[in-house]
């Protein structure tokens, strides 16, 4: 039996689309009446602290989010393997965020913008694709998405992993003693990093000011992994004093984004309110209906979170 | 003997470079002491009235820009070929312009710039780009350019051209009994056509009606040909009254824009100052010297105007 537990989303339409995937395999929904040791998995959205609760024979969690920074701080989290979604479809929208925001700063859209407030006509000419540096920080699906609709539109483009990973027209660093290095050449700075311990934070004023400055206005940062990886007070001076040229935010330290954060009212800073990408229930139920197909037959299973790890 | 006369551009850094491509056949400058008989090329960038007189042998008129519409209202055009500028770099620096303004509309910018405006946080989830409806009117080096690099981005591209051309991926559309089709499944309008009297003036109201309304928003135009093409009091109107949700422009009728355009003030407008695109004296040598080497060896040349058609 599937058990759905997924806050703030269409619970039903999954649940509907869930069933329809999985045939005569029995799913169900919190308030429903079903015995908690039939539970063998259960597909998770900010579950609640007793979301676990009974399940004694819970043989694998399904995460509707690929990151589970959050899901890895749950307080009473069983012992199990954890599968996470990696969804083309949202692979392909957050490629598309990063595209447009990359593309948008390449062509120094807070310049023109403030000319045109101003109604001033300066023919200033943005720099050649080729020119321009993109570094990418990780190389997991997304990173190595957006690395490879980057580099066709004619970018330099690098990246940062914690291991390396060979991607063909791009520049690797790798782990902490090459972060210094990747930063230095980099003009536009693309974060899609998993949270992590390490990784918290790393947006931060040290990492503004070590980035190349070769782009009219400044360096460019772009966040479209966890707000987590931010410090937005570092973020709110680094635009105000020249450090950044512009930043593109889509998550934030705390979501919705306080009414009282300055960020709102900075002109370089682009806001978008966490829809970079998003889980469709439908390629979501194909996904999790054939892990757990999968998992019945003994087959291996993919996306297996390493809690070590942290993703 | 080649003769530069490129007004309003670095015309010493052209000469200069020119001079090296071309070795020991001379290139002179408008103001240097020539006899005008000996001239039998030109290099041409707003030609003055009176820029042709005298040039009693002139073989072949060069021109600067990939658009000869102001070239071709010229009052004592001699009766020459003509080469227009065809430049990969230019080419990629348009289809830069092109990437960014189409996907950042996708993206819903206007949108989320009026949110982030009101402190407003509405998750509304942008449309898939396979979704999104790009239709570019005119196929020339530019347009298929822009078209190669659109499609493997995602987007659902058609193209509208005066004569069939096949590029994979995009639905063609043909002729003026075509248009209304073709605009009619458009959620953003890229307009990339030369400048004719067939063609002025082509993006007006009528045509901003047609165009599909499944964009949150309105349909979004996109300029980077000529001025000519547009009736910017249409626009201004359209952008204010919601048949469009946004416009980039990067020509205007009058340039500089006049400070009391309407348009510098309408935030869905987005103003930028002729510069999507520039060609540079370094490609620009290579180019002219090797067609001017061509012409002299009796080899057929390429990118010759054709005067009827008007480019």
């Amino acid at each position: 039996m599937l058990l759905l537990h997924l806050a703030d989303v269409d619970e039903a339409g999954w649940a509907k689309r869930l069933q329809a995937a999985l045939g005569s395999y029995p799913v169900v929904r919190r308030g429903d009446g079903f015995d908690p040791a039939d539970i063998r998995y259960i597909l998770v959205w900010k579950p609640a602290p007793d979301a676990f609760e009974g399940l004694s024979n819970l043989e694998l969690i399904l995460s509707m989010g690929a990151g589970v920074d959050a899901l890895l701080k749950h307080p009473a989290l069983p012992p199990v393997p954890m599968v996470r979604f990696v969804d083309e479809d949202l692979t392909q929208r957050m490629s598309d965020y990063v595209v447009a925001q990359v593309t948008m700063h390449h062509r120094l859209q807070s310049r023109f913008q403030a000319d045109q407030k101003a109604r001033r006509w300066v023919q200033l000419y943005p720099p050649a694709a080729a020119e321009t540096v993109v570094g990418i920080m990780g190389l997991g699906v997304l990173g190595q998405d957006a690395a490879e609709r980057l580099v066709p539109l004619g970018f330099t483009v690098r990246a940062w992993s914690r291991t390396p990973k060979a991607i063909p027209g791009v520049e690797g660093f790798v782990g902490e003693e090459q972060l210094d290095a990747f930063l230095g050449g980099t003009d536009i700075l693309v974060n899609l990093l998993p949270l992590t311990p390490q990784t918290t934070g790393i947006l931060n004023t040290d990492t503004f000011r070590k980035l190349r400055r070769r782009l009219d206005g400044g360096p460019v940062i772009v966040n479209a992994a966890r707000g987590g990886h931010q410090r937005e007070a570092d973020i709110a001076a680094a635009l105000q004093d020249g450090t950044l040229g512009a930043a593109s935010l889509d998550v934030f330290e705390i979501e919705p984004l306080p009414v009282d954060s300055p960020l709102w009212d900075i002109a370089n800073c682009y806001i978008t309110p966490h829809i970079a990408a998003i889980s469709h229930p439908d390629t979501g139920a194909r996904y999790f209906s054939q892990v757990i197909a999968d998992h019945r037959a003994g087959k291996p299973l993919h996306n297996v979170v390493d809690r070590g790890r942290g993703y």
